[in-house]
């Protein structure tokens, strides 16, 4: 298939540079600050933002050399997984190793500048320098499904506890990056 | 900034040609069935996702010749706010001409394959032959803002019963894609 192009649009700021001593997803470091700083040509993109209690930040999640498309681990064992060692169908997962590492984060928003464009946010998963695609507001009545049947699957059935992949047990060969 | 290159790991397969007739989100055609058949290499990824209830789909928006990066509008007429005219910041909306038009779809499973990969899902806002990026199952506890004073902004003032581009009152001259 062909190939696509994409430019990031800012880049992420947080107090995070080592992966392994990173939160896996925002919910679970809900307390922390970050910053999404847009190249200037964005600013205008923002009017409105404010107004908008949750955000998405969509984000490239590859390091140098990360292997991507098919040469990535199909059947990891997730992050969340390895004190029991459980592989999962990565695209079954939020791993951050996956064959386009585009990272969702659902972020609170905190304030909104126009000159520097600067998005503060609360929800830390991002290691810093971690390039931004987009952002996108939460729309309650696009972004929670409806139905009370709405399940997590094996996610359900996991502990949140150790909330970094130092603090969870070490019994797959994954690593880098951080899952969301 | 450098330029990131992906490749897609599938396709999605609708009924809708047509943008302008096809409904500007998932949620709002929440009864119809897709598609998103994967390239055969992807197969294993797909292991254990059919015990999710909901994905989110990343899709790749752009038409041929469709501007990107600091080359869209910045401040256009959402789809949904044709009717006043109002215009809003692109990076305050959904609108599908982005800086980076990554799709982001939540989507009900209803089946999947394995061999050919294929994703049958419910909630169709996608045209034939959108290029897939990423699946990533729908988790509660990652996806959902626990704070009870969450908000969508503007789009808590407007109505979401005109469905399509072509449904909605033509007061911008935003053209083309899907709004998701």
């Amino acid at each position: 298939m062909t190939t696509i192009s994409l430019a990031p649009i800012g880049v992420i700021h947080t107090g995070h540079l080592d992966p392994a001593q990173t939160p896996v997803h925002t919910r679970l470091n809900w307390g922390e600050a970050g910053e999404a700083r847009l190249e200037p040509e964005f600013a205008p993109a923002l009017d409105g933002l404010a107004e908008f209690t949750h955000l998405w930040l969509l984000t490239w999640l590859a390091g140098p050399g990360q292997p991507l498309g098919a040469d990535v681990e199909m059947t990891p064992v997730p992050f969340l997984l390895r004190p029991t060692g459980e592989t999962k169908g990565v695209l079954a997962s939020r791993s951050p190793l996956r064959p386009n590492p585009i990272g969702l984060h659902l972020v609170r928003v905190s304030r909104v500048t126009l000159t520097p464009p600067v998005v503060h946010f609360l929800g830390v998963d991002m290691v810093d320098g971690t390039p931004l695609l987009d952002i996108k507001p939460w729309v309650g009545g696009f972004d929670s499904p409806a139905e009370p049947d709405a399940g997590s699957g094996w996610y359900e059935r996991v502990g949140f506890e150790q909330k970094t992949p130092a603090g969870l047990a070490d019994q797959s060969n994954e690593t880098g990056g951080t899952a969301t």
